[in-house]
This record gives C-alpha cells, sequence and structure tokens, in this order.
C-alpha cells in the first residue's frame, strides 16, 4: 500500500492543512501552530473567536488577525502564486461578507491574486452590471448570497468562467438556515454552476484553488 | 349571524366560483357547469384534461379550451372590465408556461386587461431588460418561475408595482417539487414580493384581481 | 446600461432603504443613520434591540423606540401620503404582536394610513365578527397568525380586498419555528392570499405600500 | 402471562377486526371474509377498489359497497348501539368526502349514531355557522379537512364536546400531501383538538367509538 | 351574528381561560391574574420559570408552584367535578415528567380525577403490565412519551378507553426534537389513538376534559 | 497496493455478490447468472418482478422464486453452515413479510439457520409474549415493522441477543414511506438496537450474517 | 443596456444552447433541431426516451442516439477542441451510469477530452485504487454517486484536480430520491469538492467545461 | 404475567443501568449512584458535565471522570470479561473524539476489550490503510464519523467482522446535525452496516456488547 501514502496532502491539493477553530481551546491551537510553523509550514486558522485570536497573537506577533472572516493568518514564506488568473469572490450583502472573507483570505493563503466584490444583490441589478468589465476578466468567480440566492445564476449568465456558488446562512424564517439559498443555487437555471456546502467560503477558496493552479506544465 | 352570510362569494370577493377540474369526472362537471350557467354565470373550469374537456365541448359548444394552461371557459356575458391597469404575467421558461397561462386566463375571466412576456429568465438578463418599459407600466406583476425561483427578486428591484410571484414544479432532484422556488421567492431579498403555493396560477390571479380592481369609488 | 441604473431604490420602490438591526452594533447603524439623515432621509430601524436603541437615542434624542416591534423611527419630514385607503393590521394572538407592530410601523413610515386589529384568533370567532365592517372597509389587509396560521383563511372569506398572510414562530413542537403556519397560508382554501416568509411584518408592509399606492396617475 | 391474553381484541376495544383492503388481493379478502363472517362477526373492509368489491359482491350479495368511501361492509347482526350521543363527520370541501364517508361508516359499523356535514370549509363562514345547532348538540365531531386544516380549531372554539381532526392529502404544492393540514391541526389554537394520521377517516372513527362507548357502568 | 357570541369560552369549553407563561413578564401575568381573580375564577399558569413563579408567589400567598411541571395555580373556589371517571397520566421516563405533571395538573384544575404512573417505557414491559388493572378501569388515558414515542401502542392494545398520546421533545439526534414520537403516535398500529403537539401536555388535559364531562344530561 | 486487493468481497465479508434485480433487464441478469453460475458460485437475485423470474426459470429449471419476497435464489453448492445459532426473523404485520421474507432468504443463502415469526405487532402484545422462549434462543433477531416501528423496542427489552431493526414503507400519510419507522428505531429507548435502510431486508441478512459466523477459529 | 446583451450565450459560455428533452413532444424538438441545425449550430437534446429518438431519426438520420444516457446527438460540425487537459468521469455503480454517460457526451460535444471509468464504488476500494494513474493525469473529474455518495471525497483526498460531485436518485428509503447522497457531497471532508444537482450529469459538464476551457489567452 | 418480570434488566441484557446525565442535577445523580453502589453494582454516567463531575468526586473519591467522553465510572467490581473478541472504535476526525470515547468507555463498563483508532477520516484513505490488520482482527468494529460518514462504508469493505455505524453531529450548514451522515450510513454501499442514533456512542456499545458476548455456551 506504500505507493498510496507518499504524498502528503501539501502536495497532492496544493494546500497546507489548515485548523478549523470552532470547538478548539486556544491552548490546542497553540500546539498545531507551533508544530505547524517548525514544520516551515505557513499556518491559517479559520472559524476562530476575537478571544482565542489574542491569546495566539500574544505568542505569535506576526499574526493577523480579520475579526470580520474569523481568520488568524501567520505568514512565513510568502505563498507560491498560482500563476494563473484572479479569483474573484462577489457577494450579495453586507451579512454575506464574513463568509466571502473567509473565502478571500483562504484563496489567497493558497497563492492566488484575490479581488472582492461587495453588496451587489439581484434586487438592484445596477450594482452587478455596473461591475461587468471585473466580473468577466474574472479566471473563477465565488458567488456568495444567502437568502434566495440568486447571484450566482445571474452571475453564471454573465460570463464563461467557473462559478462556485457559496449559499449562507444569512436570513431567517423560511431561509431554514440557509438551505434556501442552497436549495436555490443547486436549481441555477444557468448551466454549469457549482455549489458547496451552507457557509463554507474556506471550501469554495479550496475549490477555486484546485481550478486556479491547473496545469502546471 | 344573518348579515353574515347575506353577501354570495361572488359579490364579497368579486371572483366567481371556479371548478376545479381535478378529480371530478365529465359528468360532475358538466352538472355542475349546467348549474352555474344556467343561473347566468359565466365558468371557469381550471386543471382540466384534454379528454374532460372534449366531452364538455361536445355539450357546449362555445366553450374555449387551451391545452397549455389546461382551462375551459364558457364566457356567457363578457366579464365586466375592473377599469384598472394591467395585469402582466412573466414566466422565467417555456416549462412554466402552463401556470403562467392558467394565471392570465383566470385573470382575465376576472375582467382583468392581461398581458403576457415569457422566457425571460435571469440567467439570460438581457431577455428580461430588454422589456423594462411594459414591466414598469404594468399595474400588477405575476412572476412564474420554477428552479431557483430568482425571477420575482429581480423583477421586484426593476418596479413600484405589487409583484406576486408563482413557484413551479419544474425542476428535478433539489428543486423538491417546487419547494426550492417557493423558499427562495419567500425569502427574496427585494422587500415586498408576496408569494402563493406551488404552480397555483389560480390563486395568483385571485390576488392579482383583489388588487387591480381596487378601489371602487 | 445606463437608463437601467438612473433610479434609486426609494423612487422605484417608494421605499425608503431601511435598516435590518440584526446583527449590526449600534456604532455601525450610527453612522448608516447619520449618512441617511444627512441625505434627507427619514430613517426606519428594524429588529432592533432595546441596548442598541438607547445608544442611539442618545445621539438622535427625536428618535422614537418601540420596544414590543423592536423599531427605531427619525423623522424629519412626514412622510407623503399615499392618498389611497387604510392598510389593516390583524392579528391572532397577543404572542404576535411583535410582528404585527413591525409591520404596522413599517406601513406608516411609508405614508400609509394604518389601523391594527388584536387578538382575534378563529378559535373564538366572535371576535373576528365584532369587527367586520373595520375588515371590509380597509384597502389592503395584513394578517398575522402563528400556530396554525388560519385567520388569513377566514379574513380572505370575509372580504374582497387583498389580504397579506404573515406567518409567525410563534408556537413549539409541530409549529416548526413558524413553517406549520406558513404551510397553512400558502394553501388557503380563500382564493386570492398571498403569503411573505416567516415573522416578516416588514415585507408584509412593504407588499402593502406597493398595493395601497397605485395607481399614481 | 396469561390474564394478558384472555381478552381478544374485538371485547378489549368494541372494535371488530377490521380489513385492510390495500394491497390484499379480492382472494385474500374472500377468504379473510368467510372466516370472519362463519365465526358470527360482521365484516368491514377499507380502501377496497371498485374492482375487488364487485368480485367480492358476487359471493356475498348482502355485501354493500360505498365508491366514495371505499368501504365493503357485510352486516349479519346489527351492530349493538353503543348508547350514548352522535358522532358528527364534518368535512371542508367535497374532496375530503372520501376520508369523511370511510370515517362515517366505520362509526357506524362499530354501534354509533353517526350524522355527516358537507362542504362547510372556513372561507365561507356562513355556511358553517349556519350549523351551529347540529355541531353543539353532538357527542363527539370528526372534523375532516385538507389544504390548511383549519376546520377543527374554528369548531373547537364553538363547541364543548371532544373534537378530532383528520386532515386529508387534498391539495398540491405546499400542501405537501397532507402535512400542512396535518401540522396545522396539531397547532390549533383551540384547545383540546386531538389528530389522527392523514385521510385516516378509519382512526378517527376508532377513537370516536372509544370515546362515545363511555362509560359502560 | 350574536347569537354566536353570547357563550364566553370558559362555559362553551368547560375550560377557563389559561395563562400560557412564556413570553410574559411577570408584571404581565400579575395583572392578568389580578383581573381574573377578581372576576371569581381559579387561575392557572402554565410554561412558567421558577423567577416568575417566585415574584408571583409574594403577591398571591395562597399560589402553588410546581417546578417539576412548570404550572402555578391559585385556587379560590374548588374546580366543579366532571362526576365520570379518572384521567390516568402515563409517562415512559422521567425525562418525560414535566410534560406529564402539566397534563396532571391542568386536567385536575378543570374538575377531573387525576392519577399518575410513571417510568412504564416499553423497553421493559413487565413495569408496564404491573399496572393493567389501573390501566383499564381510568376514563381516559393520556399517554406520554418521547424517544420512538411507542407507549401509547401498547397502551392503546390493552384498553377499551380513549387514549391521548402526548410525544415529547425527549431525545436527540433523530429524535428531532420529538418529531419522531410525534409520527410514531400518528403511525400507532393500535387504531383509535389521536395525538396533540410534542410536549402539550395542556392540550391533552384539555382534550381529556372534553372526553370526560360528556354528557351531561 | 497489493495487499489490499487480493481478498474478494466473498470471502472478505462471507456473502457472494447478490444481483440486485431491480431496474435490470431479465437479458442483463441471465448473462450475470451464467456467469455467476460458471464460475461456480450459487446465486441469489433480489426485487425481482415474477415476470423476469419466470423468464429465468425457463433457462434456469433448478431456480426457485419467491413472489413475496421477490428473490430468486439458484443453489448448486449448498451453502456452507455458519456453525453457530439461528437468526430469527419477526415482523410487526402481514403487510411487512415481503421484507421479511427478503431476509430470511438472504440470510438463508449465507448459510444460516433461520426461523421466521408473523404478526406479532405490539397493538397485541400477547401474541408476541406467547413466543419468548423462541426469541430468547435466537441468536440474532431481525425485527421488521412498519408504520410506527415499535416491534424492535419491545423485543430488544426482552432478549439479550443482537437486534437488528428494518423500518419497512408499510403506512401512508405520515408515516412518510417508512421514514416514521425509522425515525422511531434509531430512537429506540431499548439500549442496542441496530438499523438497516427502509425496507432492506437484504442488508439486515447481511448485518445478521456478519455476526452469526463469528467468530471462527 | 445595449452592451450587456450583445453577445449571446454561446459566446458567453461556450456552451450551444442545448435541448431538454423532458416534457417537450418530438414534434417540438424537430422544430427546434431544424433551427438550431439551419443556423449551423450542432445539437445536444437530453433526457430523450427511445420513442422520441427514433422519431427524429427518421428525418436527421446522422442524429446518434444513446439508450442508457438518454441523449441524442446531430453533429455538423467537430466541436473545437478546448485545448487543455482530460474530462474524467468516474461512477460508483452500474446504476450511476445514465448520469454519467450524460455528463460525458455533454462534455465532449462542448469540445472536450472525455474518458469514463466505471464500477469503482468505496466498498471495494481496490477497484479504485488500482486507477490512481488515470485519476491523477485528469484535468477535471466528474464524480458520480448515489446512496451515500461517498466517491468524491475518496476521489478528492488522492487528486489535487478539480473534483465536480454528482449525486443519483440510485437507491431506496433512506436514500430520499437522492438527497442522501447530495447531503454527503456537500459535507466531504476532503477540501474544494463542489456540488451540482441530484442526476444534473449535464449541469456537471458544462461545469467541468467552464473550468477545462480556461485559459484562453 | 410473571414469568416475563423476573429477570431485571441487568440479567436479561447484560448491560448494568447506566446513569443519563443530562438534564439531572449532580443532587439527583448523587442519590442514583448511592444506590446502585449500595446494591453492588458498579456505575456509569454518560453525558456529564464537568461540573456536575466534580461534585459526585468529592464524594465518590474512586470515581474517575474522563472530560472528553463525559463519562464518569465508578467501579468497585471489574466487569466480567465477555471472552470474546476486540471491539474496536475508529473514528474519521479529532471532533468525533467525544462519541468514540463514550463508546470505547461504555463497552469497557460491559466487560469488553476495547481498542481506538483516531483521525482515520475517508479524504485521507492511507492513514485507514496503515491499520488494515488491527481492522481486520477486531471482533467488532464501532466506526464513528460526522459531515459525510462514509468511514462506515470504507470499513465495511475491508473486513467481514460486523460495523456499527455512528453518525455524529459534526460539521455545519447542510450536515443538518448529524441527519446528512445519518443518511450516508443507513445508504452504506457496503452491505451489513447497522446505524445507530446521532452521537449515540453509548447505544453503539450496547450493541456491541451484545455481539461480542455471544454466544455464552
Ligand atoms: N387551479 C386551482 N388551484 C387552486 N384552487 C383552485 C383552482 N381552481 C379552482 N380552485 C378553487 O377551487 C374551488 C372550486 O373547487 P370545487 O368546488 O372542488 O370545484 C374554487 O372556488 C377555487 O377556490
Ligand atoms: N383505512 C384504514 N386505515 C388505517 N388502518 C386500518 C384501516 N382499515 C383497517 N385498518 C387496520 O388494519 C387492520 C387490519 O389489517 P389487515 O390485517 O392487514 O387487514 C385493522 O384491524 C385495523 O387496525
Ligand atoms: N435488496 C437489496 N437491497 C440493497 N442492496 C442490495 C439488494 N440486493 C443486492 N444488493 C446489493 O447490490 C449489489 C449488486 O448490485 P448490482 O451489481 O447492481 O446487481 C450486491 O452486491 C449488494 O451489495
Ligand atoms: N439534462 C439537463 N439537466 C438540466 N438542464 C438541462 C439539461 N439539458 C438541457 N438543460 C438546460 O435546458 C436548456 C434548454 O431548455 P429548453 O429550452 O426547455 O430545451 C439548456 O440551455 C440547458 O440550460
Ligand atoms: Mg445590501
Ligand atoms: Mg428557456
Ligand atoms: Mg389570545
Ligand atoms: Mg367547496
Ligand atoms: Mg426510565
Ligand atoms: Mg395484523
Ligand atoms: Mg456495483
Ligand atoms: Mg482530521
Amino acid at each position: 500500500g506504500d505507493a498510496l501514502v507518499d504524498h502528503h496532502r501539501g502536495l497532492r491539493q496544493g494546500a497546507p492543512e489548515v485548523v478549523f477553530g470552532e470547538g478548539k481551546t486556544s491552548d490546542q491551537i497553540l500546539r498545531i501552530a507551533e508544530g505547524l510553523l517548525n514544520a516551515g509550514s505557513n499556518m491559517l486558522a479559520t472559524r476562530l473567536d476575537a478571544d482565542k485570536a489574542s491569546a495566539l497573537m500574544k505568542v505569535f506577533p506576526d499574526a493577523e488577525y480579520d475579526p470580520l472572516g474569523r481568520t488568524l493568518t501567520i505568514v512565513r514564506h510568502p505563498p507560491q502564486s498560482t500563476g494563473l488568473g484572479t479569483v474573484l469572490v462577489v457577494c450579495a450583502g453586507t451579512s454575506d461578507l464574513p463568509v466571502a472573507r473567509e473565502a478571500a483570505t483562504t484563496a489567497r493563503m493558497f497563492g492566488n491574486a484575490v479581488e472582492e466584490l461587495v453588496d451587489v444583490g439581484v434586487a438592484g441589478l445596477h450594482r452587478l452590471l455596473a461591475h461587468l468589465d471585473r466580473l468577466r476578466s474574472a479566471s473563477v468567480i465565488i458567488a456568495v448570497a444567502g437568502m434566495e440566492g440568486a447571484l450566482p445564476s445571474v452571475i453564471g449568465g454573465l460570463v464563461a468562467a467557473p462559478v462556485i456558488a457559496v449559499p449562507t446562512s444569512v436570513g431567517y424564517g423560511a431561509a431554514l438556515g440557509g438551505v434556501a439559498a442552497l436549495l436555490g443555487m443547486l436549481n441555477s437555471c444557468a448551466g454549469g454552476i457549482t455549489v458547496v456546502n451552507i457557509d463554507n467560503g474556506y471550501g469554495a477558496a479550496c475549490a477555486a484553488n484546485r481550478i486556479n493552479r491547473r496545469p502546471q506544465p
């Protein structure tokens, strides 16, 4: 079975092992971080509360914490650029920003050039249409939206690039914690939209990274 | 309790009693129709199969059947015009046409001026934007869509008039028989969209009629 | 694309941009409020906790806070009357009052004449029937109910005006956080009832406003 | 363990073993019927298609088949009267009649006096209110309704007797095959409504029978 | 409409207006209580936290609070006995006790003789079978159970009396907050079991009272 | 990776490759059967319609078809006995028989001694209690039930052996196609009940076989 | 608004308008096909029954029909190659083949090099591991699986390329028509898996095409 | 009925009465513990918070508390060994550890030899394949996994022993609190996997114990 196991995940996927902060104590994360940094890695922790973050920043003064996206990053070696195009993270409303930011930070940590476009929900189309050029020049688009989750469908009809849809848990009542947006995106009438889990900005960035770093001839 | 009951439903709601064709035999409908026509009413039957319709048309040569919307109408007295504006029925795809047609026919039978706009789904925005004038001059808009049901949100952002959203059961898999579209519409980010049951073109027309015939000073 | 974008949402929909208070800090709302008021707008914040409200009221002494409906309003210019009839907000039980109040306040801020009718649930019909005249003279009715959500069906059978149904999350167990009431309303046996999201008093008022301010010839 | 088993179900529950016709061939039912009749029982088969019924009626000329309620009954010994009051079966619309009829026939076979009241849905209250006396003189009420299932709540507020609510699968879309009516009835704002499974007229009659034959001092 | 409204709910249903404590402040409940007591009523408050209860008990020293069932009762006039048999409240496990107790207290306040039987879940049948006599001599049985909710089916097969099933939210995971127990009870293979909402001990007692006080000739 | 693949599934799991008949033509099954038989295997086909079965039986006169369990078996070499105890398949009602039979036939084909116990639903406990000895002497019990699915809980409390619960799709309405029974079984108050998919008699037999053939020292 | 509409969808997305065959008559498809072919397009119809296909093949003798994937293709101009790598379509079981084939045919029609890998479900890992080289050399992987839908997670851990997961409706009971597989894929523990609708082989191919044709410098 | 009741549950199931700590005060648990210990039993409390545990440990200094699995054990008499093989508890990720630990501790308290294998999720197959020998020598395997819950399918294909799958509530969004993992496991393509409730490590251990202590000739 050895031939199967000789590639560690970092090499296989171009993605460092990322720490999922939720449900871990700052002590646990500290120990993991030390291990990763000693091994020469950069580090990304997601879903990290401000409390845990400040405990970590006392130990690692070069750490950066983004309270909006709830990510903490420690960059010792600038991530190797993927050499391809731009990952554009678009989001419908300001309430979707935490998820969009998690996606953007993750994609950057994987070496992608990332741009962000905020508050372009479909109930005010002119806001989106004002940015057609940026939409059409992106290499991959991550479209983040809660409530009815219509943004990816509209974008999917405007561009030829891959569109990764991220439903968010923004909304109440029949939003069902993001299930409404999820179902909307899965049933997009724009062909070729793909979807990740609710609030999964991290996963969308991983997918964008898989797309954007290909091919490496 | 008499004061409560002296208005028959026609007067109270501006809507004639409509026959729901599903689950009734053509004989049953025949007898209902004779009763209504003898009482001086026009008649509308919805959800009527072609078979039952042709049986009825042998008895009522002035009946008209629409195989797409599956409605049969017998008009002995032109419906009294509501005197207000136009009800515009808009639908996303050709598969949504049966529901849109049921809405249009019902609204016409209630005395409304009705226009229809087809195949303007949000994955090709230019199709919708090409009709901005018609959208903005309508008195009430009925927006019919299946799959992710995003059409009413986009229309709701473009016009100030009332928008009634009708989810359809068009789609498969995670469309969940129209539930995805229904949830999308209930969570519309465009304020003031209201929603009726899945495939309920009839109900949307009733609501449009309630709106369009007011006020009657 | 310019012709599409030259109308800001206020003009298009007759509704000022309303601040959704949930998930925003009082500082964030303060800054938004200053922007709106400086631009000459009135302001409505919904879903606002008492804590945030009192922080805002220190800065804006003319603000009014309704702890029941959780709305804060700052009116610098009396809203322009719509010139049409009355929006009647009816609710089934006292637990539904917060949602009813959100609807009433929102509709008033949009320039509508608003009346309220409370505690007229269908398990004690005489309470509702005692108000037939007010029901029948309203221009639009917003019917708010939790649990089985039967109120709009009963009202829909008594009046010819548009009825907007608002399910609330009142109830427990099989109420499923308002889904039972929502489904009940979508399946109303009274033709022409339309529905908004669970607890969405704001959306119901937006819809009532779309209806009540038409036509503007 | 013998003391537990010496009462056969008929004695314990006052209900003869009833044959559930669905999924059985007419041959199978024939053999069961012969067994029951030879043992001196009357027989009730529910959920029986017209085809199977006519096969059985050739063998048992005294059998009676009700195509609406889909029940077949063979009465060799008039069921012993329960000696208490009347079971009133009320239903909202004509589409609910099959379930109401199954309930009525079952209750009669158990020896209850049964009355029926049809087409008194809550969207036209006067229809129900015209029968207040019959409602208030019943010993047990079985209230059958599909769609939003509001009928039992309204009845529960008008009478002091037990009300058994039967949701039906009548409706489409968000009716979810009767789940909307079921949830509505479980969340009734009228205290003391109890509920049986969707379309379970048989079960409602069993419950009414349990109530109506008590006490037997 | 007057003939419809001259009976207040107490007379119609034999049940005093009960105060639902959840979501009300102790001040609100205080005012309601004063009104009820001044009008000569007894009072029952359900779903009342210990904090609110002790505030009320300072004002009404004759109030009694049950922390398990979370009910507060003030009895100024012993409730009029129903004159029929015993309401037996049975529950599967100790975690179901709060709901069982709410049912028992409510039924007592309505004038019923009430007995309780605890911890007789179906995974240890001998516990239930040891009480066959009490089960068979009850006039109405309220069967309370969470998790798979099998208790009412087993009891329904052992007795001829009415059985009201109350699902509880006891359990986790696939218990779905009581939905598993609710579905189990609705699908009971014992004919004539009726069901109320999850955790609705109050509603079960109302139903038992409707049954137990009949007939009043 | 070779060490991983040198055991074919038959050896690894003690189960021959079984043909799932649904969705295959009789021609396809014929070809698969020939392959298996030529390779020296016995064969079991599940979910096989009578039509396809008779086509196969013309080619394989030694095949046996069970129309109830819808299995076809061709035994060329008697399956090697597992040498442990008996697998007892118990089912609640006659409608559950097809699933019980699929389980029994599958377990037999895997070399297990199998017994069956039918129509012992929990609404008539004496039927089950009459067989305590057989229940207590079984090595593994497969308990098959639809509707509320309470049978495994009751059995689990009576025996110490492993109990595998199989929910069936028997029932209607709130049975939700077997989901009610499935949830009931997952929430069994009897510790140590395990569950397989709805109607999955095949899977239950595979699990019983895994248990019953251990250990093979 | 003109600048928005001057790109027809073919140019924008690299995908010809594809005909969705379900719910269309062969006459309707015939007319659409003639239009497309006259305009110089190739044509792909999906979800096409064999009956409709043979009607079309009489008119278009160069059409090719795949009864497994239910696609009909008419290629007048070989699709322009995307110039990038291979799209590898992998499926878990033979029952998933129709969806896999729809994906493969669609991707080929868009000009992609396509390979297929069948029957490599995770219950027999060696089957998948035997093809590690093909998995690792693909440019994009479409992983098709029903039941528990675990295949994409396992593949996602083995390769660095983009993985598009397609849940299928294969399975029964708790498979919930593909929802179980869909949820499994959305919750993949392998980072960067994206998902399309149940049975949506077409959509997966559109997404793969968006990925595989980039960049076009 | 006596013969039915003479075996207390410990004897019948080989499992001591275990205290479910959730929802009980430390005082209540204290009293239960005293009763059990005085009766000569060992004691296991599950779902116990650290606070309650330390209160108990002051009274019972020989108690041991595991904060990860949230179990407290008091062993006065070493549990009697089952004499059969090893129960292997395998879990996919570190977040699944609490459930795995609850299973391991419970199985040990029942007298089983238990081993644990952690962090062998299917997105990194080599981690699992490195332990093939331990997997294949276990007598029963408990496979614990959240998110998509694919681990039991992969293990089920690698071993012939019984595999009990435990879904966990680990995950977010479309994980639906463990329902996604539960559905995945119920639809496992590996024959003979059985499943317990979400997070039910205790139940899995009970099932493993039922399997592992058989036969006792
Ligand atoms: N297509 C439709 N969808 C929903 N409700 C309808 C439809 N057509 C008619 N109805 C309603 O059904 C009633 C007639 O039902 P029925 O008496 O069964 O024919 C009408 O008064 C309408 O309220
Ligand atoms: N319409 C019905 N709905 C639900 N249960 C029924 C119905 N009719 C009969 N039953 C029940 O089914 C049992 C007979 O089932 P079977 O032995 O399969 O004929 C009766 O004893 C009743 O408990
Ligand atoms: N009744 C059944 N339910 C579920 N799975 C089955 C059943 N019968 C056979 N199988 C499984 O289906 C596989 C054969 O599938 P196939 O290759 O499509 O014939 C067998 O190896 C079993 O794993
Ligand atoms: N198998 C399929 N699944 C989902 N969408 C499809 C499929 N085949 C075609 N489509 C979409 O349906 C559109 C054509 O729909 P229509 O105009 O109704 O033929 C195409 O442009 C695609 O977007
Ligand atoms: Mg915004
Ligand atoms: Mg179209
Ligand atoms: Mg009230
Ligand atoms: Mg009617
Ligand atoms: Mg207990
Ligand atoms: Mg039976
Ligand atoms: Mg296979
Ligand atoms: Mg891990």
